[in-house]
């Protein structure tokens, strides 16, 4: 908390935890501060963040109130915040050496996608699950952004992709992009 | 479901992630019949799973109703799950080569235990998070044994190995553990 009562967000403008979080703070209108941090500890214990959130602030909710539908949305969001993301994140990736870099980060995000596209094709309506926006999105484009970044071709995921681009519309997900962070590097500012 | 109505668990017995749903399972009381797949697909998917039984049978319950503990719970058991357990599962494994194995996997399980040992430290009492049995025990005890087969040293990690023994005394997380399942190998039995 800030001396005036406001939330502090630690945050790297690239790292896709932190990204996920920043569209929860939007979506919910919670005014933050940022402290920018260079070094961030990957993982996806910002889904803890945005499990609390949602009960802090419920208005909008992230989660569906139908426990099947819900646990559609955490298996989603945990099939990339713990199946795909931890084995492509940058502490792996540097453990990897730099030479196997791209390969390893394709692998772990093809194989990703491949069980996450056949997922989507029967739970998707306009977003994630159904048409209204939940954690499951909040994880997915982060991690579209990263299959673009080690240059995926995502062809094979027109669900996927579909999405992604429709999410990308909303105000939520743009004010919360990587690009327009208070710690973007000016070259990669949009 | 079964025709008489009770849950099927597919379940590999050696699998992190299926043994902290069949904790859960037992520590709710919750009949099920096993059906063992030999492949897995490994992540955290599983903490979709321990959510949902959650919400639809709550006693007895594993996250706290205070806000504040339980995004502790589930931080701890995101740490394990998305941060430690993906980065040494087999995939991963496989994908490192054969002599590189034992090192990449001590090495995820070290740098995970180390901040997990810290955390431990100011949340914990008899268990993770105060006395009460909580998702992130669950997610504890699969995790210590992984350690154990690669054979990470764990003097380290002293409040770590204290509530995996307290745990292990638990009958939930005896008659769940890989030695006792419908498919654990003869010679690996306990």
């Amino acid at each position: 908390m800030t001396e005036s009562g406001k939330p502090i967000l630690y945050s790297y403008f690239r790292s896709s935890c932190s990204w996920r979080v920043r569209i929860a703070l939007a979506l919910k209108s919670i005014d933050y501060e940022t402290v920018p941090v260079n070094l961030i500890k990957d993982g996806g214990q910002q889904l803890a963040i945005i499990e609390y959130l949602e009960e802090t602030r419920p208005t909008p909710r992230l989660l569906p109130p139908d426990p099947k539908k819900k646990v559609l949305v955490r298996m989603i969001s945990d099939l990339i915040a713990s199946g795909i993301q931890p084995v492509q994140n940058l502490s792996v990736l540097k453990q990897v050496g730099q030479e196997n870099q791209l390969t390893w980060a394709q692998k772990a995000i093809t194989s990703g996608f491949h069980a996450l596209e056949q997922i989507l094709q029967s739970t998707a309506g306009k977003y994630c699950v159904g048409d209204e926006v939940s954690m499951a999105d909040l994880c997915l484009v982060p991690q579209v952004a990263n299959a673009e970044r080690f240059k995926v071709d995502l062809t094979p995921y027109p669900t996927i992709s579909r999405i992604n681009k429709s999410l990308l519309a909303l105000e939520a997900f743009q004010v919360s992009h990587p690009c327009r962070q208070p710690d973007t590097p000016p070259e990669l500012r949009a």
